[in-house]
């Protein structure tokens, strides 16, 4: 019945979206030349805008609580939605510090001289246009638009339904930022419509105008957007995060990092989901770590020798193996050594963070030339898994793919490069 | 009617080509350890074979240049499919000059420490397993299958069909490499079937054991992978390659610069295709342009200032800004200032090669920096846009996408990076 309805909608989808990719790659080309300091003070003067207007952005915030609550949504739904004072002036302090960081574009990633005398130069560009799907996070509007500004890029935002009146009032923020120094606005735009064709004509790639997609939000956010995505996506579908305990761990330390592993906060995608134990260690080894973590109240799922640990260690099914709880549990498996601990990461893992413990360096030195993943730590806690633990500053994500951007995504990442040749009238022989 | 053979065919190809991938994922691991000198000396092995066997491949080819001739191939098609011993000499010097090239596998771009004593490293590693996909050209065989080992990487081979002897008879050589050093056959892989089918389970990436695909070949070729592929592609389409010559261009230089972007050799992809003159430039640099081409036997499309120049110039329209002739034909515009040649490349350009001719130090300095592809020359020409000549020794091709490698693909381009972390036991605070 209400088709010819649809079909107009869809028809204005389409119109909508391939004017903000114009006017996206119009931005972008600016961007590419702005100077760090206008984007630097944009960046502040919409921390400035967004602390003044807090008051309409969190009346913004409670019409979306509100319908999200009436809608049914659960508890921990709402809470990331939730916008306090406090959330606000975290928000602005973010943009901020996005300021602070360098300024990757223009950095020499190298340069040499040909014996013909042609000089070249590769050096960091913006990669264009960056388009973001996210979930119903309000902050990911700022903190997403501020990254990709800063690494000269125009942003194309997609946030979950739920949250556009808050993304809307945010938005405005940085639009000030940018008019104050006269940027244009089109650097960093929201979708308008909360039609979802719009997010498939994103994931089309907007007619060439978008140049990567970063997807945040759950797992099966980013399968849609791995599975029907005509352009690069910097995304991680799962981590299901080892920790390999070897025989020539120091024990205590073996302890403390697989709690902190696993347990400071189960929920990250750098969580530990699956602890290796040498058959090899000494024989207090497997039940002190089975007896540390169910006394930190994390669940056990083992495997036979794991159960033996343990009475209330639960027998663990191959699916354990391969699932990322995101929770206060763990699987537990003891292995061969560490050629059975890379066996068993490249057959289960996900590519993106594992480690190993031993004070043997001959061993540590294998297992991270052989574990195939972003991100291989020796004697470190996998929560290390993010890109202000690298140094990087803020990061938008972290990436499992192997090209171009892997590990955490932050500014440098979102950028290209290009090579610049300095010649004086050399021609090509032959 | 041959509906049922046609399904067992595809059923076939549709086995063979999984089981290719999944040995060709399993030699990943083992060549992503290899040691460099193991894959130099397959290398070296591998050359010996080619010579060794000339006879063998010539009669090879002899087979595939007979059904091209009796199914009536052009010319220019037999000459590039004809091998004779001189041919195979240079593809066997070929492998050599690889692996004398320097082994990117483990070199660290970078390494920092942390305020909590992590240290981290950013460390190359193999992209993991590279699929090429090539037109008939028997010595692509080698080079290709040569890059990527010495990258630490498993590959692909899908040959046009019309070379499929000439192939396999250089496969075997490089078989004979592999197993001189123990390392896996299926570390270079041919695929045996020349049903079109094999293709397109190659763009599907099969079953996620391809990570990356390599085009070789016509604009058609090209054109279809990139429209097809489920996997990230190193190509470009076309070069629509740019000389801008400046009002501060020294006029010998303008001339011998342009001569040699565009006639050295007319069809290569760095070969410029629009020669762009400043309306500001000296009364008779248009016409010494226009003279120096016409004179070389190229034909000049231009616009009425160029025809003005010489009643020989031909009108251009507005197909010829969009075209690349890969021929003595070259299309002239006079245009006003950086300004004008910049917007001229943004509008008809392909983000390949293009080069500025100035002796005015600001405003190469602006074109470099606003003209956004992947290689930007000042004062040197645009057929220098080819790996050899940036020192990368062999290439597999130019790339003009802005993700991972950008310009020349040779060797380091064929490699992804991992962090590794070292600690002494550090947990996540909070």
């Amino acid at each position: 019945m209400n088709k010819p309805e649809r079909i107009d909608k869809t028809d204005a989808t389409d119109q909508v979206m391939h004017a903000i990719g114009e006017r996206a790659r119009a931005a972008a080309h600016v961007l590419a030349l702005a100077p760090t300091q206008a984007k630097n003070a944009a960046l502040s003067a919409a921390a400035d805008a967004l602390r003044k207007s807090t008051p309409e952005i969190l009346s913004a915030n409670a019409r979306d609580v509100a319908a999200a609550k009436e809608a049914g949504r659960p508890d921990a739904f709402v809470d990331r939605l939730l916008l306090d004072g406090a959330r606000v002036a975290a928000i602005a302090k973010g943009l901020e510090e996005i300021a602070e960081l360098p300024d990757p574009v223009g950095t020499i990633l190298a340069e040499w001289t040909r014996p013909n005398g042609l000089k070249f130069q590769r050096v960091r560009v913006p990669l264009g246009v960056i388009g973001i799907i996210y979930e119903s996070r309000p902050n990911v509007t700022a903190d997403a638009g501020a990254l990709a500004l800063k690494a000269g890029n125009a942003a194309i935002l997609r946030g979950g339904s739920e949250s556009h009146n808050s993304a809307q009032a945010i938005h405005a923020c940085l639009i000030e930022g940018l008019k104050a120094v006269k940027l244009p606005e089109a650097a960093i735009q929201l979708v308008p419509t909360t039609d979802r064709a719009a997010v498939g004509h994103m994931l089309a790639g907007l007619d060439g105008a978008i140049d990567v997609i970063v997807p945040r939000g759950g797992k099966s956010l980013v399968e849609r957007v791995q599975k029907e995505a005509r352009v690069p996506v910097f995304a991680h579908l799962e981590g299901i995060c080892h920790t390999y305990v070897d025989r020539d761990a120091d024990l205590a330390m073996a302890v403390s990092v697989t709690l902190n592993a696993k347990m400071r906060r189960p929920g990250i995608c750098g969580a530990t989901e699956t602890l290796l134990v040498d058959k090899g260690a000494p024989a207090n080894v497997l039940p002190a770590l089975v007896k540390a973590l169910l006394d930190a109240g994390c669940e056990v799922r083992g495997d036979e020798a794991a159960q033996a640990a343990d009475t209330r260690v639960k027998p663990a099914t191959e699916a354990d193996w391969a699932t990322e709880y995101l929770d206060t549990i763990i699987s537990m498996k003891v292995i061969d050594g560490v050629q059975g601990a890379i066996e068993h990461i490249t057959k289960y893992g996900t590519q993106h963070t594992d480690a190993i413990i031993t004070a043997n360096a001959k061993t540590a030195e294998h297992f991270l030339a052989a574990v195939d993943s972003a991100i291989v730590l020796h004697n470190a806690s996998t929560q290390f898994a993010d890109g202000a633990e690298f140094g990087f500053g803020a990061e938008i994500g972290i990436a499992t793919g192997k090209l171009h951007a892997r590990g955490p995504v932050g500014v440098e990442q979102l950028t290209s490069f290009k090579y610049l040749v300095h010649g004086a009238g050399q021609i090509r022989p032959k």
